[in-house]
C-alpha cells in the first residue's frame, strides 16, 4: 500500500491511499478520513460510495464530510467508483465503463476481467483497512450519491445488518433494471439473464429482503435526473416493505454536491446513533 | 448579466454567473452564495480571493463555506483570480499571468490592457452585485486563501474599514516584495519601481497603514508553501503595528482546502460578529 497523501483534517487525517488489487486486477486508489480518536484505537467506519465520472476524490473535498465524521469520530472511506487504466476495457459514453461500475461483479466479456467492485467494497478493501488502519470492523454503516447510492442499498441490504448498522443514501439510482442508467449497463457487465440484475436494483432488493435497521434516504425534488432515478419505485418499495427509516424529498435540491453537502451532517448523525446505538 | 447555475444550498442559493465587465475587459464569472434571508431584505456580503490557478469555483465547492454562511445569513461572493481567454496574456508559469493576477491593476504591457483585478474586486464588482442582488454593500467584509489572502489584506487595508468591519486570511502570501510568490510578479505587472508595489505587500501595508478593525490569520505549521508566504513577516508587522486581531499557526496543518475548510467556521463566525457588531 502505498500513500499518496495526507492531509491534517479538522483535528484528523484525510488520507489517499493507493495498492495493487486482487479483485480488479488493477490499481486502485481510496480515500479515508480517520478521526483523532482513531489514534487512541479503532473507530467506526462509514462507506461512501461516489456516483458516475467521480473517482475517490470527489465527495473527499466537496461533501463537507470531514467536520461531522471528526465530531463523531467516525473514519469514513471514499472508494473509487470503478477500476481504471490502460488494459482495462471502457465504453464512450460517460455512464458505463470506466468511473461507471454500478458495484458489480461483471460476468461478461470485456468487462469481467477487472470490473469486480462487488468484490473489491465488500471483501478486500475492508480487509486492507482492518489491518492498515485503526478501524472497527465490527460497527460499519453504508452510505452513497447517485450510482453509489444505488450501490450502497444494493450492498447495504445484500450483505444485511451482520455487516452494516446502518444504510443510507443521497439521490440514489432507485431502479437501475428499468432506467436509462441501468438497464444498458447491467445487460453489458451481467448479460441477458434479466434475473442476475435483481440484487442490483435497490427497489427489488428493498421489496425482497429490506434491512434489518435503520434506512435514510433524501433526493432532491430539483434533481434534474429525476427520470433515470426513478424514487418513485424505491419509495413505493420502502413503503410496501414496512422498511424502518425515512424517505424525504428536500424541497428545490439537485443533484449536485451543493446537495449532498447540505445534507451530510443528518447523514453522519443517523449513522452515528446506529454505530453507538 | 447570464446566470450560469444556481443550485439550493443549506436553505439558500449558490449561484455561478458571468458578464462583460470594463475593468478587465473580458468575460468574467463569479460565484455567489445568497443564504435564505436575502429573500427578505438585503444581507451583508463576505469576499472570498482565491488563491494562484483557482477559478470562481475552488472555494465554492471545497471551502464548507455555504453550511456556515447561511447560519449567519451572509452572502459570500466567490470572483475569479484574474481576466481568462483568447488574447489575455499569459505566461508558462502557473503562478503568472491568467489564474494568478495578484489582485493588482497592471501598468505595463502586455498585462496592463487586461489584468485591472483591484478596480474589478473594488469597484466594478461590488456595484454589479449592490444593482443585481439583496445584498447590503453598507456591510462588507473580506477574506481569502494564499494569493487571495495577499488580496483580501491588500485591499481590506488598502480600502480601510469605511469599506470592511473586518479582514480574515488563510495560509497568504504575507511578503510579495521579497518572495518567489511576488517578486517577480509585482515587477511584471508593476515594472521596476518597488515604491509601486508597496501597496502590495500585506507585511508593508500592515507597517504602514494597518486596519482600524479586528484581523484573522491562520496558517498551517506544515504548510508547503511556508518559505513562499513568510509568515513571519506579518506577524512581526502585526504585532510591530499594534493591530487588532490574531494571528494564529494551527499545528500539522497544510496549505490545501482540508485546512480551509476545517477553519472556515472561524472565520464566517469572526466576520460575522463584525458585521453584525
Amino acid at each position: 500500500m502505498e500513500t499518496k497523501s495526507e492531509n491534517a483534517s479538522f483535528g484528523g487525517v484525510q488520507g489517499v491511499y493507493a495498492h495493487a488489487s486482487e479483485a480488479t486486477g488493477t490499481d486502485m486508489t481510496f480515500g479515508l478520513f480517520l478521526p483523532e480518536e482513531a489514534r487512541f484505537g479503532p473507530v467506526p467506519i462509514l462507506w461512501y460510495l461516489s456516483g458516475l465520472t467521480c473517482t475517490h476524490e470527489n465527495a473527499m473535498t466537496k461533501a463537507g464530510a470531514q467536520q461531522f465524521a471528526a465530531e463523531y469520530g467516525i473514519a469514513i472511506c471514499f472508494p473509487d467508483t470503478s477500476p481504471r487504466g490502460e488494459g482495462v476495457a471502457d465504453d464512450d459514453s460517460f455512464d458505463m465503463g470506466q468511473g461507471a461500475s454500478y458495484y458489480v461483479n461483471s460476468t461478461q466479456d470485456p468487462w469481467a476481467k477487472h470490473f469486480r467492485m462487488w468484490d473489491y467494497v465488500t471483501e478486500e478493501l475492508p480487509r486492507l483497512i482492518g489491518q492498515e488502519f485503526a478501524v472497527d470492523l465490527d460497527r460499519q454503516a453504508i452510505t452513497g450519491h447517485s450510482m453509489g447510492g444505488h450501490g450502497a442499498l444494493t450492498i447495504g441490504m445484500g450483505l444485511g445488518s451482520e455487516r452494516f448498522a446502518s444504510i443510507s443514501a443521497f439521490s440514489p439510482m432507485c431502479r437501475t433494471m428499468d432506467s436509462d442508467w441501468g438497464t444498458r449497463q447491467l445487460g453489458l457487465y451481467l448479460g441477458d439473464d434479466r434475473e442476475a440484475w435483481r440484487k442490483h436494483d435497490a427497489s427489488e432488493v428493498m421489496r425482497e429482503r429490506g434491512f434489518d435497521g435503520p434506512v435514510l434516504v433524501d433526493t432532491g425534488t430539483a434533481d434534474q435526473f429525476w427520470d433515470k432515478l426513478k424514487p418513485g419505485a424505491l419509495a413505493g418499495a420502502m413503503a410496501d416493505a414496512r422498511q424502518q427509516g425515512s424517505f424525504r424529498l428536500q424541497p428545490g435540491y439537485d443533484h449536485s454536491y451543493f446537495f449532498v453537502s447540505t445534507f451530510i451532517e443528518d447523514h453522519i448523525r443517523f449513522h452515528a446513533e446506529a454505530l453507538y446505538g
